[in-house]
């Protein structure tokens, strides 16, 4: 099936920070899943916003596009405005099937990367 | 060495959000390491400030502090509100030895776990 992925951050006024998540982004898509396109949105401050990215796929046969949220936790952004945001893109796109994954920090495993990010500089 | 780790979020208006990061903080803590303590503390919109945290534990036999700020990447608040708060948190405190850590962003393998948690997302 062609499938495309867009991992959502905040967005920042830094763009150092912006061009950080996009690196984050292209590690993922390399490391991957046969995807027809893998790309980052922002939710704010920053550029393509969910509904620019869905542009850049719209001429590629995609039938089914999966949002992941790269937040923490489940504050308003998770809770509601990246809802709203993916309903508006399923009115836009109503071809695609649009679907929002569980966002970053639901992963198992987020305590242990963590711990050993922690313990890696210990006394370094 | 008497050593305590304290974790720095952002703090959202969300209280859901706040206790969802206490609960990480308690599973690293559980996971880990010798610390006299493992905290967590907000860097605004939630408490414990920084030096809130520092409060708890100022009179436990600690002589270190490290702080690792739980953010994705260097923007504003990690290149500078963060290190302003534990350079004010020196001066408050210059009994004690306290070392800012990498940010989360810089964790090896973090590309790998966002993968793996799309991927465990695949159908389900």
């Amino acid at each position: 099936m062609s499938e495309a992925l867009i991992i959502m951050a905040h967005g920042s006024r830094s763009e150092t920070a912006n061009d950080e998540f996009r690196l984050l982004v292209e590690r993922v898509a390399e490391a991957g899943e046969d995807y027809v396109a893998v790309l980052p949105c922002f939710l704010e401050l920053a550029r393509p916003s969910l509904m620019e990215a869905l542009q850049q796929i719209e001429h590629q046969p995609v039938a089914r596009v999966r949002v992941y949220p790269l937040f923490f936790n489940s504050g308003k952004h998770v809770a509601r405005d990246i809802p709203a945001q993916v309903q508006e893109a399923r009115q836009r796109h109503p071809h695609l099937d649009i679907r929002l994954l569980d966002y970053f920090g639901t992963a198992e495993g987020l305590a242990g990367l963590v711990g050993r990010h922690i313990e890696a500089q210990r006394d370094s």
